[in-house]
């Protein structure tokens, strides 16, 4: 069986969710009968060169879905080849029923977001801080919106295209901005995801190449090999996606779109200066690709000057703008929005209907209070000067605690930076140590697109209070000298990993 | 250029978008070059067979995109090949830029809602009345939820699989109805709509074949033709979805999934009894498909006994049950669930991770706080009584307005019913007139399948007044009247539609 078992270490299928795959398949394809011993969590270990309780997670999985049992000295025992016994296609041919497990083998499972305790300082997850939600001024836009004469007209079945209200609130600041043209149109989406989501129906099929930064975040590499994409990777460097590597990319792959976060990208923080933002313009121009700027981000400026957005640089409506109120408010309400020509806002509007009618009207009838009250930018300017001191505690933090040799990025805004440990560090491998200690980050495997970096790692620093910040990259740091210092215990070179 | 301007009568795009499309592609590809002058509408009108008010809708269009302009008592001429004349494309071949037009024909548009003016009787949407939103219970609902002290966790990112208590109340809900088992879970959606989308998502690949019931409702329709998905159709009658046709449909087109709604099918109201229910589940058992039950309204019932839905029914595991909040409260806020076996569940919760993260939350507590209050049941409780009015009323006001040889279907529950007026009338040619009169409603087009009929319409009852509904009754019926005496002005028969 061990030979068979192939584990991908630079999936992002985590280890534990592998080695269940190969015995769910070998439990139901009959490879394995009813009665047989699974190999003992402890050899197993040994062998594969795992952590015990990656194999462990893996039995929990087969043993809670009804396909193994344990017994207390004795092993692990295949004990049904179906999920729980009792779903169909154990009975006689004649009485076939639905066989689950054949039909979900031809779509692919995405990474699920990693689930951790309240305990853990989890720089896991780029998102605001719960402590700063403005909760009172929350409560005041609710009331308002509930005291309305219209609110009927909330609570019905509305338009595709969003909450009139908001559309126009939000077209009209997006004119002001000069990020809407006379030919643009927008459509409001629950969050920036859906608007991926729809531009990718809209405009991909299967096979189709699509440009992406490399590392990006978990959440896009997902949806678009879901759709069947294939991803052109597109390095990241201080200066946002490369733009000679997008020219090479554009020649040799013909990706069908570029997907880019100019502002704090996700997860390197990067910006793309003005230089960068034309010359991705005039690329994608010459090779007739559209360009989606996914902009969650830069309304999260906390140094220096802001900057135009591709969508407001570009002189030939080849952008397709994607903006959300998710990170400069509240997350939990689904609202985003899609700027770009109306042909084909038209055409998102009709994947839209498609997909789920239209987004939430009361969340979007509480943020367009919430913002024309003037609340969301009073908000704003607190999370500013919140989110400013924590970038700067985090920067100071990775000074004072990690390990000489390494590297981190030095973003201006956002949610998130990057670190490099030195090698030899497998930021992975050590993660399960790191969560022991009460520390949680996202390791580079989840982010890697064609470039692996063992040692690299997504610090979301935003949703955490600055004590925390310390106290989290105190334990990282020391952690990381701990098996910097065990892994040379001669002082001999470390391998070269690239 | 009439001999290429072929328009499909049958098609669910409407007449005047075919044709504008006709226009729009002809004058992209420079076969109408600039200064072209366009048919005269009546001129036009008339050769084609339409109304004149279709020719000028699909000439609006194309001027409100830029694309031609008309010139009082000269007609309409040709002023750009691209939308709004801002679209890049027309530079010279080294600026190409995004090629909209290009990349937007490989996908399909799909029809949109009838948008209407509020002075019209509109038996169009199935939707409830917005005059019987409890809006002080709603308010209290919100109140109540905005009070907590939980709040912030609320407006935070929260779980793809839903807001868990209440995912919890809902499985909860399902086990005491027989309607989940040990092997089921829950996941929140944006509605059924999304719910089906998802299904889709996980099971279907561009090709596959859907059996559906025949007519159905536009949205289920535009949803898997979006999807690249056939359809296959199957007739309902006065006991829904008929089971010898599914059988045959199930062994000659070899459906990867059968959508079926077997209380008060929209559009025809039909339900399914007993019987066919478990002939249903037989022959997708034994043809190893599974059933996607798709219950909007079952909870809408006026009179009769409730049955047993398929998924309490199916002691096999081959059943996914999609239900919503939507027509039993407020259709603004878009949450509905699906139940269904473990390892469906597990990727359907991946895709909708994909698809928008996670449903909006505001509104998944306030509607949490809204059932357990006991609102809800008090609500459907008003329902039931105003519903069964309605609908009593409709089938009153058929008996005495619509013209002898009208048939219509009696439903005991939900928001729909079907009218077939008697040949030759054609209710989507008899449409405008109607509602230039004051009246609207979907002809069978839009929900046609594979079977044309000419003479059919939904009409749902459920969104209006009793008195409007008579109102809206009597104008169709004395419309109908006039074009049957007018289309047989000698005695001559009604030619065969058939």
């Amino acid at each position: 069986m061990d030979a068979l078992l192939q584990l991908d270490h630079g999936s992002e299928v985590p280890l534990y969710r592998q080695l269940y795959e190969h015995f769910a398949e070998r439990i139901r394809s009959g490879e394995l009968g009813i009665g047989e011993r699974l190999p003992a969590t402890r050899e197993l270990a040994g062998s594969l060169g795992l952590n015990r309780t990656t194999v462990a997670a893996a039995y929990e999985m087969l043993e809670a879905e009804g396909m193994i049992a344990g017994r207390v000295g004795k092993g692990s025992f295949v004990t049904s080849a179906t999920v729980a016994g009792e779903l169909a296609g154990r009975g006689p041919a004649s009485q076939r029923g639905v066989r689950w497990g054949a039909l979900l083998e031809r779509s692919e499972t995405a990474p699920t977001s990693t689930a951790l305790g309240r305990e853990t300082i989890s720089f896991a997850t780029s998102w605001p801080s719960r402590e700063l939600f403005p909760l009172d001024e929350f409560r005041l836009s609710c009331a308002a919106v509930t005291a309305r004469a219209d609110l009927a007209d909330i609570l019905q079945l509305g338009s595709p295209a969003g909450y009139e209200p908001l559309r126009r609130y939000l077209l009209a600041e997006a004119h002001r901005k000069g990020e809407a043209g006379a030919a643009d149109d927008l459509l409001i989406t629950n969050g920036c995801q859906q608007g991926l989501d729809l531009v990718g129906r809209v405009l991909l099929r299967p096979g189709d190449a699509v440009a992406v930064e490399d590392p990006v975040y978990p959440g896009l590499k997902s949806l678009l090999t879901g759709m069947g994409a294939r991803l052109a990777a597109v390095p990241v460097g201080t200066n946002g996606m490369e733009i000679p590597r997008l020219v090479r990319v554009l020649e040799r792959e013909r990706p069908k779109l570029i997907v880019v976060t100019p502002d704090f990208q996700n997860p390197t923080g990067a910006t793309q200066p003005l230089a960068a933002r034309r010359g991705l313009l005039e690329a994608a121009r010459a090779a007739g690709v559209p360009v989606v700027e996914n902009d969650p981000y830069s309304e999260l400026r906390y140094e220096g000057q802001p900057l135009a957005a591709l969508k407001q640089l570009d002189e030939h409506g080849g952008t397709v703008l994607l903006r959300s109120f998710s990170k400069a408010s509240f997350p939990g309400l689904r609202v985003g929005w899609v700027v770009g020509p109306k042909p084909l806002l038209d055409r998102l509007r009709h994947a839209k209907e498609a997909a789920d009618l239209h987004s939430d009207q009361l969340s979007q009838a509480v943020l367009l209070e919430f913002a024309e009250s003037g609340r969301l930018e009073a908000h704003r300017r607190r999370l500013l000067e919140a989110g400013g001191e924590r970038l700067r505690v985090t920067l100071e933090a990775c000074r004072e605690f990690l390990p000489p040799g390494t590297r981190w990025t030095r973003p201006e805004g956002g949610m998130n930076l990057w670190v490099s440990l030195p090698e030899p560090l497998d930021a992975g491998e050590m993660l399960p140590r790191a969560q022991k200690l009460g520390v949680a980050y996202l390791p580079a495997r989840y982010f890697a697109v064609s470039r692996q970096e063992p040692g690299g790692l997504r610090l979301s620093f935003a949703g955490l209070a600055p004590q925390q910040i310390r106290d989290g990259l105190a334990i990282i740091g020391k952690l990381a000298a701990a098996e910097l210092a065990s892994a040379h215990p001669s002082g001999e070179p470390a391998p070269a990993m690239v």
